[in-house]
């Protein structure tokens, strides 16, 4: 038994190996979403989702929001925040609310109904994150917003409410507590040793291999050392560079290989299970910094939640990152 | 919409109440206990769990891990920390760990195999807060320790092994983040103010009365102003303590009546959902402090966890806790 700590935030993770031996494993998605219900992301469904606010693949000069696409993004219809008003901050009694300004998105990232994004070509994938590259690049045009969220959630128990592979952007007028404390973290080791802690992470797991899963000429893929969840992995630019919006057309293709060689590993190695794929980048206009470095995290989800967790901010953690490693990097 | 901070830590809540329209509500655990499986915590099978550390309702005399007993606090077979060994600070490379020292305890509340919490009487409910009390006074000894987690999963999805009525203690070598976070923004608030924070809150609450579920002589129980969960509720001594394990065995009757009168509400508002309900204490040899208030969390469990919220920290919450506070005050 090992406690070790993230080395970006105060944040300690018990690592429990004893409680690997419980039946306490992962488990394919149990849920079956109606395979014959209506898909409203399926080509020639377009009209059921809000107007697209971007589409790739579409015929020059063919109308909007017809077929004959490869990417779409659509309003969310259930909206977490969206535009109209001014962003207005109010005092209740003793406490701070402002008003929910922003912005809700959906990717719809294929026409077709079943291809996941483990199982898409690099290229294929790779339009997904060029999508997000140019919503955020709109997004950050509105002075009231700070920063945008890009994520996956891939399975029901991971927070899918359509199979249909898809992954959101919500644009927000202020930071997640979790960047926040991650941006102060790194400026705070910057300003100690001179170097960002991210460029030291990766020099160390390229180094050491131990954690190592995957890396192409532009990116890492690494199980951290203080994971909070079993088979959590970091796949970060080898590049230093702050802001995921300001990433290269040839990058965004090697950021495209490393996501879906993660999850076909992942696939390989678990099964179809839940995951979260979630974008941590800098604030919008706060220009390319030395000590932030964007990267993504994934996480699979195990079929029971250790709930537990979200109340205490304490993380029992049953798999070594060194473990889920091997098993990552051998699956293919 | 309208995002609301939580007045202790820098945490902003996405309240967005259009999401109620969609299907996404509370489901009863669909897991299926194996009824006819052998259960190490009933009466009877006191040897398939390590010999107890505390019993109550034993006659006096009678052999320890023995049939006849009320409760029972045993080591938990696959112990997330455990004692032996000297605590080791550890460097690796650029890394920080430490020997994983502490204990795992579980609170076996009932001899009883289906006797939830929700349906315990109060002064059965009383047993388990007094145990946890005395597990406390005897961790504190150790001058290893610096904080013990109490915690209890309810339902599979909660991340309950076993269904028979059970909770769980972890005390640690260090402060969980977010209890250290919260002792920050506690001490914060009483160095701008000069009150608890909590005290504000009770006094708050209870004059509104907007969200307020439940309240004795001693307890209130409220949704909290900045709920992360629907439903989510904080049960809190209406008297400024700090430290739980300083509660007078009164107090503590009056705490048992709160928690069981909360989860009868829960459960009839929402059916026999999976929750979480986790202790926040101050950490052993902290004195009484002027600025933290020990209280009590519970979290529902939605049948499908948005994961998202995990890899960001930031929360998105269908229902206003003014609209879940209503229901669970006029559920009995």
């Amino acid at each position: 038994m090992e406690l070790r700590k993230d080395p970006i935030v105060d944040r300690w993770v018990v690592f429990s190996t004893e409680r690997v031996s419980r039946p306490f494993g992962f488990i394919p998605d149990s849920h079956d979403y109606d395979s014959h219900s209506f898909c409203p992301f399926c080509e020639g469904n377009e009209t059921s989702t809000p107007p697209e606010t971007l589409c790739f693949g579409r015929k020059e000069g063919a109308p909007a929001n017809g077929a004959g696409w490869s990417l779409r993004v659509v309003p969310n219809k259930f909206p977490a925040l969206s535009m109209g008003g001014a962003l207005k901050r109010v005092k209740e009694g003793m406490y701070d609310a402002m008003s929910g300004i922003g912005a809700s998105e959906v990717v719809i990232e294929t026409p077709t109904h079943d291809l996941t994004l483990a199982n898409m070509s690099v290229p294929q994938a790779a339009q997904l994150f060029s999508a997000v590259k140019e919503r955020f690049v709109f997004f950050q045009k509105s002075p009231e917003l700070k920063c945008a969220q890009f994520f996956k959630n891939h399975g029901y128990m991971a927070g899918a409410s359509l199979p249909h592979s898809h992954s959101q952007i919500i644009a927000m007028p202020l930071v997640s507590k979790l960047l926040g404390e991650e941006m102060d973290g790194a400026e705070k080791y910057f300003k100690d040793k001179g170097r960002c802690v991210y460029c030291d992470i990766i020099a160390d797991e390229s180094g050491s291999g131990e954690r190592l899963v995957y890396l192409n000429s532009k990116f890492l893929v690494t199980t951290p050392y203080a994971s909070r969840f079993p088979y959590e992995t970091w796949i970060l630019p080898t590049f230093h560079s702050s802001q995921f919006e300001q990433t290269h057309p040839n990058s965004i293709l090697m950021l495209a290989d490393a996501v879906t060689q993660t999850l076909k590993r992942m696939t390989v190695t678990l099964g179809d299970v839940p995951y979260n794929m979630v974008l941590h980048t800098s604030p919008f206009h706060s220009n390319q910094k030395g000590y932030y470095h964007w990267h993504l995290e994934i996480f699979p989800i195990q079929g029971k939640e250790a709930g537990f967790e979200r109340g205490s901010g304490f993380h029992i953690n049953s798999t070594a990152p060194e473990q889920a490693a091997v098993l990552l990097r051998e699956a293919i």
